[in-house]
């Protein structure tokens, strides 16, 4: 299935590579390496998106991103349904001729869906695909692989980590990636203010169901207060589950008239399966979903689901 | 040289292998490590350490340690210095045959001291020690060589990993290394407590050197009132140097009559030169030492060698 992509991608010229809303290291990581190996074909190639790269992304962006651009081949990259891709979604509704996923939650959406949920990182199988290609693997190429496996495994932690994963790091690293340099700047840079923000945050922490579930809550004021944006609190998301005994961890942060939750488990709980409560998603470790409302309000809905899913499992 | 060294391995039979104390993930898998690989070829081996282990590095010790054990052969495993042996160090002081370091600090104290400061994590020295010995790789085996590199890389992120530490962790997990399990005990497990200290301790962060040199303080009291020990203090260590700026981030401990200052650098500054200031040492980007006193004259001491080391390199 691979090779058929990149046969149709070798097809084609004017190529458009979306990455998902909210854009990470992994879909951004994708989406860069996937258009400079076009480009290094003599392509013409942009990725699309339908928010703002957070700072700490822009070197993967610049030079690749076209807010408006006519394409004639629309791929999207780890992106798990349609809906991820926002307002460009919409637009190109129909038009997307493939799409290249790792999330065991993809719902299909365009004519080839190409889903490895093995891979901790969607970029590993961009290097794949870019193998198939014969793509020369420069240094901005190999940086932008080794931004989406290190930022999508939590730096090799998680436990979809493979050889593969390591191998690959490894390789991207004989290429030129400045691997240090990339994680200093995605896992151990914080300002003075995300430091303040992580110290209330912390200071928020629930427990509930007898300390197996834990939530976080960051409301706008508190974002205010210390002048940190939504990426700030990425590192924060993990906090709640690394608590001893914690299987359900999740932190709800304040976003248009709701709050934004994204879940982290440890097993046998399924984040995937407590976000499908409120029409959200994602893999078994890690998921994310939306509810309307007031703090206390959302965080009651959320309790409550989590309560009845911990008595259907027998957490 | 490691051939010599694995021919004097091959020749013993009574081998303790001495770990550094305050023993950490590095030391005691590369121990354990050799301990396996010797009795895999019949030779009865024991590790040695004079400090007590903790509790989530138990996995690594089990079976392997010995409290008294009369060795023919002695070898040191990741200790920059005969001093870091402690107690058996003194024991065995002119009786260390062998010495396995990544410390570029390194201070020559056996027969034989085999330092490679290019490898991330002790670990990778012994890998190939083992792959010379034609050590068969066992679960156990593997889980300690993981433990080694993930540990003392700060989980893949440092500046020092290399191609071969990921291809050295990828063998490991094909050989059984059970990775997101040891990960999630060294990097993602905290009790409540270490959460309440955690909120203290960076509660407590104090900026000098208009901003490029940043300290955190642990008193006993602190420790007393959160009920945590000096282990669970280690993750807090490399908070300071992460925040944006900061080239000198230092984690104050108090024990035993004053305070152990954990160093941790960006360049151009060197927490080996900072720390050898007060007969301490280490890496370049890492590095300890100790200094006696009440809290505020001893961050007043460590402050104005800081103030003097930045004017001295230009800072």
């Amino acid at each position: 299935m691979l090779n058929k992509i990149a046969d149709l991608l070798m097809q084609n010229y004017n190529i458009l590579v979306l990455c998902h809303v909210s854009p990470d290291g992994d879909t951004l990581g994708s989406g860069a390496a996937l258009v400079l190996a076009l480009r290094s074909f003599g392509k013409k190639a942009f990725i699309g998106c339908a928010d703002k790269i957070a700072e700490k992304y822009e070197y993967l962006a610049e030079n690749v991103i076209a807010e408006d651009y006519s394409p004639d081949f629309v791929v999207a990259v780890d992106a798990a349904s349609i809906k991820l891709l926002g307002a460009l979604g919409e637009k190109y509704k129909g038009k997307i001729a493939v799409a290249i996923d790792h999330h065991i939650s993809h719902n299909d959406f365009a004519e080839i869906d190409y889903v490895d949920a093995n891979c901790a990182a969607n970029c590993e199988i961009v290097y794949q695909l870019l193998k198939i290609m014969k793509t020369e693997f420069t240094k901005e190429i190999a940086d932008a692989i080794y931004t989406g496996i290190s930022t999508d495994s939590g730096c090799f932690r998680y436990k979809n980590v493979t050889p593969q994963t390591h191998r690959i790091a490894a390789e991207m690293i004989e290429c030129g990636a400045e691997s240090g340099k990339i994680n200093q700047i995605m896992f151990e840079t914080k300002t003075k203010e995300q430091i303040t923000a992580e110290i209330s945050a912390l200071s928020s922490m629930e427990y509930f169901i007898d300390g197996k579930a834990a939530l976080i809550a960051v409301t706008r004021e508190m974002m205010r207060k210390t002048g940190i944006s939504d990426t700030d609190l990425d590192p924060i998301v993990a906090r709640p589950r690394q608590i001893k005994g914690v299987l359900i961890g999740a932190t709800l942060k304040e976003k248009d008239g709701g709050f934004k939750i994204s879940v982290r488990t440890n097993e046998p709980a399924s984040a995937s399966d407590i976000c499908g409560k409120f029409g959200g998603g994602g893999h078994k470790a890690a998921g994310g979903c939306f509810i309307s409302g007031e703090l206390e309000e959302v965080k009651q809905k959320f309790k409550t689901a989590c309560e009845e899913y911990a008595k259907e499992i027998k957490l």
